[in-house]
């Protein structure tokens, strides 16, 4: 009898990144592709579903695929995705209908990336016990996810946590987003690229900002405002739901030296409870993991949801 | 048989209310004072429990005081209160103690107004199914309650909710709440009537404000100040939240008609998927509902908590 295994497929603005598992979530393979987004939405999903029943193929050659979890930036549906402007053209991707074609009657399942990487730290990681908590995604773009009571807040639209369009000062109460610098033209990866090339007058990586900020005041005034609008909202955030611990992961953990004490230090001088502040316990893959879970909740789902408990 | 009933208490920073209850939350009779602050902590403290003890023998000279529920600005302790500093004095009351010595072996609850007043509109009212929902307090100061899964989020210090504390600014990142001002020192009743009766000229209410406002251009300059910012904070949270419903009480309803369409108006413009935004079934007492419910909860607790479910 083949052995059942699990596939989880998480899709970022900058990468791909596959799993297959088996039933408890073990990792048996991971292969990671670079999303590409200059070649276009469409041609970034099927080069990771592609990938994924490579790996598949590659790794468990006998198993019999018994799920896929899915993940993406934005929230996903079967015809089109929301709320994924940091990647052009994701929006109106067919995200549920093309996994769902990739793997013709397997049971799926559709997550945003962050909201799977926080269940991923709830179940398996640093936001274990946390009640509240609060997941924060320092990655392309910028988003959080809260945990209480357990479970990741899921929001009447399955929308919670996308704070990149936030309101950044109080001249913007009233504005739509379009006309107004919403947070995460300030605080993510992809804004602190495109200001620190343009500033630095030459092509750097979001690390690259960081890294020249400790020599190079031009770069380091980019910084400050990004840890300080960075600060700002996730000092509201923690003052508002009070939570035992904030945990942080995304692509820019990489340049957690020059963040993490900086807020540290707002959370500590504003909140009247200061939350933990930590790095999550897969800081570069959570969404990975996560969509794994998803995949093996998914699996559970028709197997039998107590074999999987 | 002595007919069991619960005393519910609720101190506010302008007036301290008490109802007397049957066990199923039923309301036989409600009195209000007003807290006099300047006369001091101790001695509006005293004049409550004086008052409820006065209801009680009035409204049910042969009922038998099952349990107490009491609920106060800030967050309780039998030794003291965190975080109420518009009440001078308030933080250093021996609450829990004092509530308990006037009732000798009488169960107690105690409780935060807003969240008590949140679970009343979750139980009773507007809040009832909404998942999440945000029960928004605008009274002598300000503070919010998140509801998710059916339950006001209490927080991992009991100290979710409290905005008050919020940064205004950027600029304020990495500075101490004393030497900043913080939200509620604008956005509050206690704020709008100190920043109206200096600006004004006279003492004024800040109901008074509001009213003004529509023909005072010195009164309309705070009150969108007061808007705009409140908008600010409520947005942002709806957007980290996204909430199916945001449910407004507290002293300041009474100017909803120059608070409500601008409050609209912002979460239209700036959430992705806004939220309805409704005043609370109980608007000036949720709080009182809330604590009356502490003391239903507080009976159950000995009765068993089958009878009252």
């Amino acid at each position: 009898m083949p052995t059942p295994v699990v596939l989880g497929l998480d899709f970022g603005g900058t990468k791909i990144a596959v799993a297959v598992g088996d039933l408890s979530g073990r990792r048996l393979g991971t292969t990671t592709i670079d999303s590409l987004a200059e070649a276009g939405a469409e041609a970034a999903m099927r080069r990771g579903l592609t990938a994924a029943q490579e790996l598949l193929t590659e790794v468990a050659p006998d198993g019999e695929l018994a799920a896929v979890g899915a993940a993406t930036l934005g929230i996903p549906y079967d015809d089109h995705v929301e709320l994924a402007p940091t990647f052009p053209g994701w929006g109106e991707l067919p995200f549920g209908r093309m996994v769902r074609e990739a793997f013709p009657d397997i049971p799926v399942l559709l997550g945003t990336d962050v909201k799977a990487a926080a269940a991923a730290e709830v179940r398996w990681g640093a936001l274990a016990g946390c009640d509240p908590g609060i997941y924060l995604n320092l990655g392309t773009g910028l988003a959080v996810a809260i945990v209480a009571g357990g479970t990741v807040i899921s929001g009447a639209h399955r929308a919670s946590g996308e704070i990149a369009y936030n309101l950044r000062t109080a001249a913007d109460v009233w504005i739509e987003p379009a006309q107004r610098t919403i947070l995460e033209d300030v605080v993510s990866g992809q804004a602190l690229e495109a200001t620190g090339s343009n500033r630095l007058g030459q092509r750097v990586s979001a690390a690259d900002v960081f890294t020249r900020s400790a020599t190079q005041p031009d770069a380091a005034v980019l910084t400050e405002q990004f840890n300080r609008e960075l600060a700002m909202h996730v000092v509201n955030l923690a003052i508002a739901l009070d939570p035992a611990r904030i945990v942080v992961g995304g692509g820019l953990v990489g340049s957690w030296d020059r963040i993490g004490p900086e807020l540290r230090r707002a959370l500590d001088a504003a909140v009247p409870f200061p939350p933990e502040l930590e790095l999550a316990r897969f800081p570069s893959d959570a969404p990975l993991v996560g969509a794994l879970a998803l995949g093996v909740e998914a699996a559970g789902a028709v197997l039998g949801a107590e074999a999987f408990a």
